[in-house]
């Protein structure tokens, strides 16, 4: 790790490069664990034995001897084993000192939840904790943050229990949020969505480590393929619009800024005390890095989970769908993205009518009617992936008719793994949909509720794609450039 | 039922009339019942049982002495007791005679399954269909649809079973739709999501009942307080337009328009048979006859739900928050739809900051900070009850804090019930959130997954309470009159 990422050759921070001890420890420290069931420190002790972490944890309590069943320490300077991460979940008076034993442990990265800074005017004491972290060159997150959760190595510092707010399976996004409320509350919602997630970070007042740090490790990072950004006020554009423009020529950024309009700034000001800019300049500024921004809280994860697909090779979208209105709805769409509706070739026209019903219109939208049955589908899914006139599939299952059956999402996800092209589905309705969709999810087909909301997802997809192309080679049969 | 609604004195026609044969009908028939599970004939029989229909069901097969349990006769004039409506569901030659003998028996409204008509280019067909119907005055749906639910009287000839399409609670909500699948996987959505509904219809090719007879119905239907419609093409789009007018005088109606864009329209044609109009026309006509446009499938009954509230006096938003990120993307929101942000009043302040504490701001949007309880959100929503410079209330509630527990509901649904202004909610979240976000809805306050979805509603119900008040008298401190 010691090139950045599409940059010149240069060291990368210590700060940076100790995250690795936040994100993947062997060890770690609980420091403020508690035998109170309702404390933050108990919470998240229980949470990392519960939650299956496999390294070693050492709760830290200078008032208990033992804590969950786990032996308790004084300090973390009593513990005998190397210690590679801390949470801190103590007063705010007494982080200072806790975080100078930290450094001299030798641990390199923490967590510190307690609020009692910047936020409510403590600079000094925020600063003082900045500067005990940098002469140590540790990797500190935070303070006044919500943690971190790493699904794969089941660290979660997160203190809320798990039915207030569900965590996320394995996946192929990483979440960084300035807000710990506004995050949770969206993981919560992938979770349930049936998401997957790689790393979430709740990152506080940014003492630290911030936001352009973050995306500098996020960037090599190889469990992360998409990075979705919820940002308040930002420290230093310039920086983050530098970074923000190396990493997106690799990996997708999407983000969304909350204080653009007047009043919203002066909101997130009080918030969060970060200067909000412009809704112009920020606008400008993340079209110009390459950033997709999202203007919703629904379109923050509507984007950032169409990445899980294989990039298109252009803007001719092929629609299939066993209810016409919803074909209709989505031609509508595809105009007011400015996208293109595929015309089928040939060859594609001639093997849909020879295989479909006479009743089916061999034609774009493919209205493979609402009797269709899973092998119906098939032959439609085949024949699109095949016809060099479609760049994107657009599947429009709805689960609702008497015919369809759940093998219709085998059929998907076989397709889909042939990696070919990609294929996004929209399924709309309730629990039984809802069922199917959470499958489809799972196998890394993005799924959407509308025609509109998955059309809007594609055109930030295409546009991506084109970007990309700029500065990698892409296999497609001709090179990318979305057709007029 | 002789007056129409805002409309001169004068004989509402028989087939509208008829209508309440199909909603609410005391004995209906079933021409089609089979004894095969899997025929639509048996699940229609099915659902009436097993929904819990008061009336009385006669199955109509010739070939059978019982179906399910019940009696079956050849034909309905083999019954001897009045019949008020009957469901068809047999092959398209087997129709127009099925229908004849509906007409002696005087049955007076029919719901006509079967497909094989227009749609397939039988227009003659049809033509007798529509003849035999108006001969008898009877008011036929169909054919080619999906039938209605009546949710209050138990009345569902929609022949999917209830795992794969959802059933809707009781509600003021009644939705037509021209297509049944589109219909089908939207009322499957609402009922998922606890939105109630009044009726729902799937009127299919319209041989003789077409939309605006069943607005016209709906109108001075008590039941419906809000009326949803989903359009493909309009047979005649003066009337429509002329019946719209005189309804949203009284009752809200949203509407979503399929094939609005060339591509989309030329798919609706091979859809439905129906001609489709231009974008710009139809907008236009929808906003002249003051009709609430949707441009998406969410958005349809994002904007009806809010008409459960009272009608709001003015555009000024006052936002309670327990996560102040969300305060400011409301603020956003509120910036990006026209509103204002209300500036609480003295009198307001001095109350919240002598209650709140210290390190909440006393100011909208009011961040009642991440540890607020139930009894913080109390004292917030009753401050803003009172404040006349509040029209709407914003609640939002990030169900994933520690602090919080489900009697905010209460206190939220205790301060809706007092009727003095809108209660709007936000609940971001999953399994838990979701939980109580369904209890909010069925209590009629309307809950959003983001302010920015919550705020585009909000918009659409202040320009129509601004409608409605130039027809009506409202309860309001000032004539309402969106403030600037």
């Amino acid at each position: 790790m010691e090139k950045r990422l599409g940059g010149k050759l240069e060291k990368i921070p210590q700060k940076i490069r100790n995250l690795d001890a936040v994100f993947k420890p062997s060890s770690i420290a609980v420091i403020g664990a508690s035998r109170e069931p309702n404390k933050i420190g108990h919470v998240i002790v229980k949470n990392f034995i519960d939650g299956g972490f496999g390294g070693k944890v050492y709760p830290i309590n200078p008032n208990a001897e033992e804590i969950l069943g786990l032996k308790a320490y004084k300090s973390v300077l009593e513990i005998k084993e190397k210690v590679d991460s801390a949470v801190i979940a103590i007063p705010a008076a007494a982080v200072a000192g806790a975080l100078e034993e930290c450094g001299k442990k030798g641990i390199k990265g923490v967590v510190l939840i307690s609020g009692g800074f910047s936020e409510v005017g403590n600079h000094k004491g925020e600063k003082k904790l900045a500067e005990i972290a940098n002469r140590y060159g540790m990797a500190l997150i935070g303070p006044n943050c919500m943690g971190v959760i790493t699904p794969a190595s089941r660290v979660d510092s997160v203190f809320l229990p798990i039915y207030k707010l569900g965590r996320p399976r394995v996946g192929p996004i990483s979440f960084i949020s300035q807000s710990g409320a506004v995050g949770g509350c969206i993981v919560d919602l992938a979770s349930r969505a049936g998401i997957g997630m790689n790393k979430f970070v709740s990152y506080g007042n940014a003492a630290v480590v911030d936001e352009c740090d973050l995306l500098e490790y996020l960037a090599t990072d190889k469990g992360t393929q998409i990075i979705v950004v919820y940002l308040e006020g930002v420290k230093d554009g310039r920086r983050l619009l530098e970074v923000a423009r190396r990493i997106t020529r690799k990996k997708p950024v999407v983000v969304i800024k909350a204080g653009k309009s007047a009043a919203g700034a002066e909101a997130a000001k009080s918030h969060t005390g970060s200067l909000a800019g412009s809704s112009e300049a920020y606008r400008a500024a993340f079209k110009q890095s390459g950033m997709i921004e999202a203007q919703t809280l629904e379109q923050l994860f509507d984007f950032a989970k169409i990445f899980d697909q294989v990039l298109p090779c252009g803007n001719r979208i092929g629609i299939i769908t066993n209810g016409g209105g919803m074909g209709v709805l989505a031609t509508d769409s595809i105009e007011d993205e400015g996208l293109q509706l595929s015309k089928f070739s040939e060859e594609t026209v001639a093997q849909l009518k020879a295989s479909l019903p006479p009743y089916a219109n061999a034609r774009n939208p493919l209205d493979i009617i609402g009797d269709a049955d899973s092998h119906r589908y098939e032959i439609a899914i085949n024949a699109l992936m095949k016809d060099e006139s479609v760049d994107v599939i657009l599947l429009i299952i709805l689960f609702q008719t008497a015919a369809i059956d759940s093998s219709v999402v085998n059929i998907a996800i076989r397709a889909s793994d042939l990696q070919k092209k990609p294929i996004i589905a929209v399924c709309t309705g309730g629990e039984y949909t809802e069922m199917h969709k959470r499958i489809l999810e799972s196998y890394g087909i993005p799924t959407y509720a509308s025609p509109s909301s998955a059309m809007r997802s594609i055109s930030r997809f295409i546009k991506y794609a084109e970007h990309y192309s700029k500065y990698n080679e892409m296999k497609c049969p001709v090179p990318i450039k979305t057709q007029k």
